[in-house]
């Protein structure tokens, strides 16, 4: 078991069948598996269920009459609004400030997350049930997101940091060894002669410049070997010109 | 103007009307105002320009026929891929890594970031336009998110920390643009094909390797210009020989 095995998503009065799979996707991608729904549209919450490719998550979805028995277990719960409401009465905290808390009480005991209706959002008496309120940081100007982008937005707040420890991005280059940048330095220099690229007074300056510049593209080893093996063609097709 | 200016969300191959209304939606809501949609099911995009509600973000967006000229003003391209995917030939980062270098790149000039077709993701060939892909960090058994969701939670990672005021990093180099990039990687590849390198039946998968290592150089402007006298020097060598 996992701390966001603790976590309830709850989504108030929804009335599109697409948006509540589109909830039951985003759990199902960052592992969180309790959905439950407050009063949804009756056809909605059937649609949702029975469509092509809906989870086990949706079929084990729980229905609520109101947000009092759906929170009932939760020792925290915590309501979404857009960052535009003015008459709000709680304390209001951004997501990544509030995740914080979220993510030590989950330790703890249930916590519940809740989304209010696509239209309306929560109303103040579905509010008056959380500790405090939290909002994604949209605009000003259009602070109302779509009910599966806000679901999956949150959630990916409090999965962000768990995986700090995966080493799938930090693994770096394994750069190429001096000496074999230096053998593709010395043959592109070669090719570039043959080619009359270089001009024999500023040959040197011109190996220079090639060395600096094969130096900055910080190859790999194995874009060393290609690299060479790129080189050695185009010096065998230019040579042969030479030797005709 | 914001450094979000810069940022152009590539839409490749999109079917569905709805989702590419989401895009619009989470851009909106995060102030990102730039939509690119490359080769899109031409009913999806007229349907999702005319729904109620469509915003001047749709309007506005511009459409093109493949990725390479969808990305020709970028310096740096992303791609975005599904963590489950196993012939990935480009480094991979977690979304919070790659924000990052995303963030520093904005404040230089135009970033693209790729998202692919709702059933299969982004191609080999398409990633191959890519400096590198980056994914959200999904569970292994359910990876593949909603297009609309993978949006929102991308631009939620971009704006996330621009509130709390990050720290400038070290100076990032002054990438070349794409379209410069892919000249250069047609150049190359014209010489190689002439020099007898690429194998006829393998043509394709040979530009694609000749992409992708070149996007791994990540020459900056003045070195394109560099190599691609180089391949012109080159290119006129090796057809000389051609023509005799």
């Amino acid at each position: 078991m996992t701390d966001l095995d603790n976590l309830r998503v709850v989504l108030v009065a929804t009335r599109n069948p697409l948006n509540i799979g589109a909830v039951a996707r985003a759990m199902s991608n960052f592992g969180v598996a309790r959905l439950r729904v407050v009063n949804p549209y009756d056809a909605a919450f059937r649609e949702a269920r029975s469509a092509v490719g809906a989870s086990g998550l949706l079929a084990k979805a729980e229905k609520y009459d109101n947000v009092a028995e759906a929170v009932a277990d939760c020792k925290l719960v915590v309501g979404t609004t857009a960052a535009t409401r003015r008459d709000l009465q709680q304390r209001l905290l951004r997501l990544d400030e509030a995740t914080r808390t979220i993510k030590s009480q989950l330790k703890a005991g249930p916590v519940a997350l809740l989304f209010g209706s696509e239209r309306y959002g929560l109303s103040n008496e579905e509010l008056s049930h959380c500790h405090w309120a939290m909002r994604i940081p949209t605009r000003s100007e259009h602070g109302s997101m779509n009910l599966g982008q806000a679901v999956a937005v949150c959630l990916y707040e409090l999965i962000r940091r768990a995986a700090t420890g995966t080493a799938a991005g930090a693994r770096e280059k394994a750069l190429a060894k001096s000496g074999e940048v230096e053998r593709l330095t010395q043959q592109l220099f070669e090719v570039l002669q043959t080619s009359g690229y270089v001009k024999p007074r500023a040959a040197a300056a011109t190996e220079e410049n090639l060395r600096r510049m094969i130096r900055r593209m910080h190859l790999d080893a194995k874009d060393t070997v290609m690299w060479l093996g790129i080189l050695r063609q185009i010096a065998w097709k230019v040579q042969a010109k030479e030797r005709e």
